[in-house]
């Protein structure tokens, strides 16, 4: 038998998005972590074993999605290739290993296939309609599969045999140009471009007429009448969250990105009203649906976007804010938990208020349940964890630690 | 654009070759670096963030070219095929991918083709002249380029289709030996192997004669009338620095091996009057070169021999004073900086006067400006350092961390 008899506990991952942070004159050298006022998290800090972490590497500015895939323990560096495949799983759809994925937009064509407007005049209404006009498609052995996103947004996927993913937009990016034929650099990819060409003219044929759009011409608005692909990516062939650890999951998220990543793997994604993904979230919806989840779960992971908003916005006092509410978020998950549950609360990297975007810095980790070995951190920011016994690792680990702590993983070797 | 906007800064790593040690009785149990007095680098330890990085990986003993390799990013384990190829780059030739390198020696043969003075009597003047009759010269589709280098020292590459690395030395590394034919091990190293023995004979036809030799002879002296090419390394292909970092670079070195690395990856080498690679090297002129090439440059790499030919002397008091003149180097540089940068400091490996060698042993370093979370550490050594904040890393991802820090890394994901 190679797995332990030992009760298997549960596991929760609590990531502030881009909580990581640099020393702010404003702050008087803290972090915005080191100066909000963050009982909840300190108190883990001093029960649990602290440390640093890598999202990807030392040093690396991970995006939110190669992070997310590290911190899941699958390597970005082997399985990403690119934010298209994920995203069209944030959409919605189903992708396989192989399958070409697209970005789309409806837009706005006249009777010469040029573009009058790329985004259909921001249309928000009525592109249900126009996706069902669209959908199942079959272009001699390719299935289509398209689904709308938010406004004029949508996703593609091209599945079927001998596919490429070498191929150019249909989309030609600018407003009063035609229609571009894509193209493929080799044989696969040919067969791809020719089957998005005939997605792309099928679309124009299935929605111009439709009756969406005859009222949007009636009200002066631009019709939405066709769909046009961009951005070609394959995608990569991953195993399931529950075919690699054993045991089922769950993601509480706010942002399609990361829905993208968890549904690609397979992880239940429960609907969250009142994760707004700004400012306004809810942190006590978002904490009620980890206890949730965590009933008929193993596992769940749970990413609360704010304080990366405060980060892109340079904004220190936000910054401290939406941490603040992250702590109370640890505290309402910890001070309900039911049965024995380890919890790693972390950031998936920094977004310093200074930088205005994601970098490359480390940031700080925390595992707290009755199997860690208690260090001396007696508070939760970069520089305490940074003296932790955990030391300083990286995101792709994160997963054997913490199935590890649960019990639950399976002994490499005799 | 996957660039931050914002502002770019400048870096500089500062390494004293082997300055890393381990306790010495002599110095009360101090490493020569702690016993040293370097109030330069004690203020930037103070006022910056530090840690120990293990070169190539812990307890790997890295020679200088692996080690600068890899602070540059560059994995050896991926990219070291032998010191053949870097040390051709350094005696000045343009190296590319796939080039077959060989170390020379100008020797001396009699008309029988055995070795009479492997070094042609050390030959120190007129090779030169010896190698304007020997280059430029083309085998079938095998270029030859021949540059010398000090004494009776040079090297070759050559350059065609096909072309294999495994084959055997003309140099019988022996006196009173017949030159060798070189041997090929595969179909594509014997094609190599033909053109050596092809060069080896034309060398002896262009030089047996040679004015030079001529003039040796009258002088008694050996003729320099053969060059022997042994050690064939292939030449990795290695993108450029610009190419992987985006940022221009220059580099200010002492010695030929670390110059070969430079000019590999492309990095202007400036000219540094004063920098004899010894103990009597003058550390304001390597200061100032740093200073001048920061000017032109985004990025400039520093190596200072001096404390590593301590440590192989096994002289701890020497050490000591080579560490001290670090400290006034790093002073000088880290005075004059215009505009804002950021300093890395530390070594390439240890040389532990116990050991006379390098050793694998961890070497401290520190990251100063005006970006870094700012630890506890006051003073820079082996001891102090492994108390701060960045932990313990790797060579391999300092690049990652100063470009971080100098905000001019590509983000990788969205």
């Amino acid at each position: 038998m190679s797995k332990s008899a030992a009760r298997k506990q549960k596991g929760v991952i609590l990531i502030a998005d881009g909580m990581g942070d640099r020393p702010i004159d404003l702050l008087e050298g803290r972090t915005p972590l080191e100066a909000a006022s963050t009982p909840n998290l300190d108190r883990l800090a001093a029960e649990g074993e602290c440390g640093m972490m890598d999202p990807v590497a030392p040093g690396v500015r991970a995006g939110s999605d190669t992070s997310h895939l590290a911190l899941l323990g699958y390597d970005p560096h082997a399985c990403y290739t690119g934010r298209g495949p994920f995203e069209v799983a944030g959409v919605g759809l189903e992708v396989k290993g192989g399958d070409i994925c697209f970005r789309c937009n409806f837009a706005s064509v006249d009777e010469n296939m040029v573009v009058t407007d790329r985004r259909a005049g921001r249309i928000a209404e009525g592109t249900q309609e126009l996706t069902a006009a669209v959908e199942g498609m079959t272009i001699g052995d390719v299935k289509c599969f398209f689904k709308e996103s938010v406004e004029h947004r949508g996703a593609l996927i091209l599945r079927g045999p001998g596919l490429g993913h070498q191929v150019s937009d249909a989309d030609p990016h600018n407003e009063g140009a035609k229609v571009l034929a894509a193209e493929g650099v080799d044989e696969a990819s040919k067969k791809t471009a020719a089957a998005v060409n005939e997605f792309v003219k099928r679309s124009y044929e299935a929605l111009r007429k439709h009756p969406v759009n005859l009222e949007r011409e009636k009200q002066g608005k631009p019709p939405a009448n066709i769909i046009l692909p961009r951005g070609a990516g394959v995608a990569p062939a991953l195993d399931s969250f529950r075919d690699r650890y054993g045991i089922s999951g769950a993601a509480v998220v706010e942002t399609a990105l990361i829905a993208g990543i968890a549904r690609y793997l397979a992880l239940d994604l429960p609907d969250v009203p009142g994760a707004t993904g700004g400012y306004d979230s809810d942190e006590s919806a978002l904490a009620q649906a980890v206890l949730a989840a965590l009933k008929d779960h193993d596992f769940v992971i749970c990413n609360f976007k704010a304080p990366d908003l405060a980060g892109h916005d340079g904004n220190a006092a936000k910054k401290v804010k939406c941490i603040e509410k992250m702590d109370r978020l640890v505290g309402e998950v910890v001070s309900n938990l039911r049965g024995p549950t380890h919890v790693v609360v972390s950031a998936d990297h920094s977004t310093p208020v200074s930088y205005k975007d994601h970098s490359g810095d480390s940031v700080p980790i925390l595992f707290w349940g009755p199997e860690v070995r208690r260090d001396g951190v007696q508070a939760f920011g970069e520089r305490p964890c940074a003296a932790g016994g955990i030391g300083r690792i990286q995101g792709r680990y994160i997963m054997h630690i913490l199935t590890n702590l649960m019990g639950t993983q399976e002994k490499f070797g005799a």
